[in-house]
């Protein structure tokens, strides 16, 4: 028996990545790890699935980092199907129960009470759940979430099982427009606007249904617009400031389409992309300190605050952004295994902290790029910034080199300081990871100014001579200048 | 008149930068702009030959970003075919010798003895000169240079003609190994492995000789050694450590190959491209400050040191780098810019300084990419500096995301500090420009350890989870502490 047990709560990339790190820290004589998914998958991307139900990436299984085989050859004592129901904090234990047997089967097993597991360190990773309206209709056949793998494969045998029924209209027929299969996405974030790829990729007519006024609010409104444009221009339909009322369904029972205030979309299947929230019902029961949003608070080693041996990270977590000085949640699988790295490593008996984001996102819609980092003008203005916002347009290689394809950069400046407070990318191929240029001056609170004189790779197949990141620094400056 | 003249002295990125940023800060009744260019070229992308050349870009005048024409209507006086042939620096003035009646025709015209002009300011922007080996046979035709637009367009019009005769051998036929026209291109540097690309991207058969143990002396040994694998696969005969002694001729004085020590290699047509040297005989004649590569050395403003209205930019200056804290020549388009940028800011009463560079440069062969920024392993020990240096392989966007390309990352960090020192890339599609973060990280001083925690874009698409460049900085990281 080893002199320590590691629960971790959540076997996706923040506890299997915490799993993962402790024990190439510490031998299971020292430290036993046993770590509890309610679900049938550990450590898959989520990230993936939009381009999985798009056909660009072949198998559900290569979404899936590790098995819960290889987990367990790794000495990681994965229980799959196996849900926690309840935290004991002062008695150091959580309660477990075993969903259909705990094997992954569908066999209908019942539930029981549950057992105790005692725990000498506690890893929450308990993730996100997508945000779910309480509409009309919601529940229907044919309304698909995107965020678990189960969600893609119901979606993706839907789909299949629809293409081939006879009469069903023809995908990839672009020419046959009433013969075209309709997908109606609600919600144009990030997740909307990647589903909006897939169903192109997939012959779909497909509309997307936002209650903003323009798709991407993570951007503000003036690039969001170009947003709007381009998905226009794909021939997506694009309706915004929409508020889905209901999901119309047919005398099965089936969805059929989508009603706002306004219209009616008929669909043939519609996919929900309204985001989630952390999924911290357990730790709300246990008294846990949670944030604005919902996501549980640790300090800087991701301990759970006032706890000494409860730890989170990952989907179910908020963490502080470095350019608001305000914890926020941000759902993203980068940080997720940063998280789980870290508290590995702490619950290893090495030492790692995490200093927080600073807004950091990319996305695209079929080849145009999107991307943001930092804050947004009603961002700043939010936590008491002034500031001067420029934009600028250029290109992603060279004007005269093939294959140059335009940008459009937004960048906002504090005022008196000088310091760069966020920057915006629209534009295709090659245009979205210029905004990591950004993120490092933002981790490291350099000026715009300062960010003119930035030695970036130059070469005419990688960049205009000034980059367009350079060139909305000397636009930003001379504003700040004139300000 | 105006009240003060302004003399460039060079028409390319840094001189008419500095022109055309001085004129917008003064009107022509404050300023007078005078500038002097010996070549018939003004503001043109020396760096975009190569794919000229390659046939990706179609027309010389896609490589001029503005010309002499559009400079005059800006207000700047620019007088082509005209050679400054001295600088008086104690009377403020330089001595003008217009060649060919300074028009840009090949008149034959005779030079006369010039004519002084004086200065209020004066702006060195002379360029560099291609390395030129005093080689038995280094004249002869069908030797060519790449390094001005007479250059690139000398070397394209040989080519067509040579192409165009009967029985020549014919390009872009690669299954007729003997009938296919060769090229042998002299060095493997930047301009060598570019050139190497044109003539693949013409159907040459391409060999490249170079001294070097690897290609890519700019970096590291074992990373040139992918580039020299990469070459090969590519089909690129790619010949190390082999000094060439002798251009070889044939009966009518024509290059017919090149001769090494141990080797003859036949060509059709031979390029040169072994780097550049500062140009400035003119200021050493003057006795300005020269550097260790012979380049101008100016303070943080671009005023040539110990001068008060003289400055220097661009190919002839001396650049200080910030990680080895030495000055060294960085022969870019896009320093050359900021530098004019910068000059003309000043001279134009407005404030402005270049801090230096941190040695970043991308480049590429066909499909794979090179970047480096920072310092080599031997450049770090020639300062004094100890390091860790490791070698990481990832991929350019998630694994499972179609077009996804290896690429492999060499991180060098400062022991005790832990401080990066240097990042050096070389991978396919997508990989190159990551050298950006590392260009940042290195401006502003920030550990590996720190950038392991940095928010850096995430989608599929785009990167992996960990992208590689922090998939490198946990390795260094990890590296420092075994240190």
């Amino acid at each position: 028996m080893a002199a320590e047990r590691m629960v971790v709560i959540g076997g996706d990339a923040a506890g299997m990545s915490a799993a993962s790190r402790a024990r190439r820290l510490r031998g299971p004589e020292e430290l036993e790890i046993v770590a509890f998914e309610r679900g049938r998958f550990s450590s898959f991307s989520a990230c993936g699935i939009p381009y999985w139900v798009g056909g660009e990436v072949g198998a559900r299984d290569d979404l899936i980092a590790r098995s819960p085989e290889e987990h367990r050859e790794r000495g990681i004592d994965l229980r799959m199907r196996t849900e926690v129901t309840e935290l004991d904090v002062a008695g150091g234990r959580v309660r477990v129960v075993e969903r259909d047997g705990g094997t992954g089967q569908s066999a209908g097993g019942r539930d029981d009470g549950g057992r105790w597991v005692g725990y000498d360190h506690l890893v929450l990773a308990t993730g996100a759940r997508p945000v779910r309206p309480p509409l009309p209709g919601i529940d229907a056949e044919g309304v698909h979430g995107v965020q678990t793998l189960d969600d893609g494969e119901a979606l993706i045998t839907a789909l299949e099982s629809a293409e081939d029924r006879p009469g069903a209209g023809a995908p990839g027929e672009p020419g046959k427009r009433e013969g075209r299969r309709r997908a109606v996405v609600v919600g144009a974030g990030y997740i909307g606007v990647e589903m909006a790829e897939a169903f192109v990729n997939r012959g779909y007519q497909v509309t997307v249904v936002d209650k903003g006024e323009q798709p991407m609010s993570t951007l503000d409104a003036d690039m969001g617009e170009l947003v709007y444009e381009a998905m226009c221009e794909m021939g997506i339909e694009t309706v915004r400031g929409a508020t889905v009322t209901e999901i119309l369904t047919d005398e099965h029972g089936r969805a059929r389409g989508v009603a706002t205030e306004d219209a009616e979309y008929p669909a043939d299947v519609v996919v929900l992309g309204l985001g989630v929230r952390p999924e911290t019902e357990l730790a709300r029961a246990a008294g846990l300190p949670l944030g604005e949003s919902g996501g549980l608070l640790t300090d800087l080693a991701m301990r759970v605050r006032g706890q000494e041996n409860i730890w989170a990270g990952g989907d179910c977590a908020e963490v502080l952004n470095l350019v608001s000085g305000r914890t926020q949640h941000v759902p993203l699988g980068t940080h997720a295994n940063k998280h789980g790295q870290i508290i590995g490593s702490n619950i290893g008996g090495d030492y790692a902290t995490f200093p927080g984001v600073v807004g950091t996102a990319v996305s695209k819609v079929c080849d145009l790029e999107i991307a943001r980092t930092g804050l947004l003008e009603r961002q700043a203005t939010a936590v008491g910034l002034r500031f001067v916002s420029v934009v600028i347009e250029s290109t992603t290689r060279a004007g005269y080199y093939p294959g140059t394809k335009p940008m459009r950069v937004k960048m906002i400046a504090e005022r008196r300081s000088g310091r760069l407070l966020g920057l915006q990318i629209v534009g295709r191929e090659n245009a979205g990871k210029r905004v990591d240029i950004a993120a490092v001056a933002l981790h490291t609170g350099l000026t715009v100014e300062q960010m003119t004189a930035l030695d970036l790779g130059y070469a005419p197949p990688f960049s205009p001579v000034w980059d367009p990141v350079l060139v909305a620094a000397r636009k930003a400056s001379a504003a700040l200048r004139a300000a």
